[in-house]
């Protein structure tokens, strides 16, 4: 899981970006933008895109818009991984970028993928005969999930939280921001390039809040029972940062039911609309099950 | 120069911005952004968009929208300075981010500038009555200018060029990445949103390019000749990281000469659509006359 012919157009689209959407672009700075977009990944946020999309009764393929997310992630972990950040020194399988070239490449390719991101919405949603409005909404979801209020926000608190003991309270509200919404803006993404009612609207976003939590708690199980290999980054850092986790608060049972709860919410959400299909059900399921 | 009321107008865009258009960051990131966009600067490029809009034929108020030009700026400015890049102190005559706050704080607040720009341009594009279309050229000028084949593209190749001897050509070519394609953003933006003919937005590229590179000449030049405490960053750097500058292949004399030229070939581009305006000649003369 994913299914590997979804992921497969995920990295396709990437690869077309990589290869023929970077023109202009110094050779110098271009190696390492495609050393991080070839990573691999599962690659959720895009997928969850195309199957909201779908769900809201959507028939276009917009993976090649919805790697916009991906871009935003990969970004952010090439940051995350730094120094003075996480400092990790392995990431998806392979050494992370600053590892592989220097600090330098990794804040400067990092920041630049930002608006490669937004770049490949209005560049997509062209080809895909979206108007300016849509492909406006589009961007702007993309960009509020990656920005202060969202995703960059919840990594500073993060890292602030560090030694800290936090509530549970507290937690979830950080990883709604560092992780919740990103995945947010891949539901929205997909129903708004869907053109989904309001209503449909809001229950995407519940579906997709609650997959947000759960996948962070499943991140927290995995790093505390998981190993280097099977996860594909450092395993146990959190525990040695001595940061809060699901786990260290919870411990690993009450964490997974937790997980579970949420997932039964957002499933729920989308089912009260009729939104729910087999593909979200899936998705729903393999953030329970998943061991990387 | 520039008058300091037009100065003022970008200050006081920036300070609305900050205080109402920043909602739902965490007050931890909050505190760094707020930092960098407080201060001081000449302020150049969105003041170079306002008077391309109007020599363009443009009768609004657009620094709320040009500011979105010095808001990338900003954020070029706090990864600059990371130790990793130039590990600078001093900024504007201040302590630089990473030094007032942490490293941590300097990258998350940098990259967290990019959507803040891209977003104040469709704030502003909207109050202005702007339609999507026109909104979408404009965010796509300053993406470009702001991107990896522009801006961040030339920071790379400006740091990896320490110890190196590079040809005149090299290091205008890298020049014209690293802080000319912003001053161009910054000129398109004005004549885009003024709705420019083909003809006059080329008139306008040819000034701001030539414009541009004078700019980073008289940074060298300044940077050879002036103090700390005038030009507000640590002066004489450039020698002592071992940069080919303007200064060091041509000498101060001729780098002042080369600016010279290239300002007069910036004006007579204007000149000859009928667009030079006595404001956009004072900005030409700003350059070749600033001490900081």
């Amino acid at each position: 899981m994913f299914a590997s012919a979804d992921r497969k157009r995920v990295d396709d689209a990437l690869r077309e970006l990589s290869e023929s959407g970077l023109d202009g672009i110094p050779g110098s700075l271009l190696e390492p933008i495609r050393y991080a977009l070839a990573g691999e990944g599962k690659r959720l946020r895009p997928i969850l895109a195309q199957l909201v999309h779908e769900a809201c009764g959507g028939a276009d393929d917009i993976i090649p818009l919805a790697i916009s997310v991906e871009i935003i992630h990969t970004y952010s972990l090439v940051h995350d991984d730094l120094p003075c950040m996480d400092d990790d020194d392995v990431r998806r399988g392979r050494p992370t970028l600053h590892r592989k070239f220097s600090q330098r490449e990794a804040v400067l390719a990092g920041a630049a993928l930002i608006p490669i991101a937004a770049r490949a919405v209005f560049r997509a949603g062209k080809k895909l005969g979206y108007d300016e409005g849509k492909c406006r909404a589009i961007c702007r979801a993309l960009l509020r999930g990656a920005g202060a209020e969202g995703m960059i926000g919840g990594q500073l608190r993060d890292l602030s939280a560090e030694g800290a003991t936090l509530s549970l309270e507290a937690m979830e509200s950080l990883h709604s921001a560092k992780t919740g919404d990103l995945i947010l803006a891949s539901a929205r993404i997909g129903a708004i390039s869907a053109d989904a009612s309001p209503e449909a609207l809001t229950a995407v976003e519940r579906y997709a809040k609650s997959l947000g939590l759960a996948f962070q708690i499943m991140d927290d199980v995995l790093d505390a029972t998981g190993s280097t290999t099977t996860i594909g980054k450092t395993a146990g850092r959190d525990a040695a940062l001595g940061k809060s986790t699901y786990v260290s608060i919870l411990g690993v049972d009450r964490a997974r039911q937790r997980a579970e709860s949420l997932v039964k919410e957002g499933t729920d959400a989308l089912l009260e609309r009729g939104l729910l299909t087999s593909k979200l059900l899936e998705v729903a399921n393999f953030i329970l099950a998943r061991n990387s």
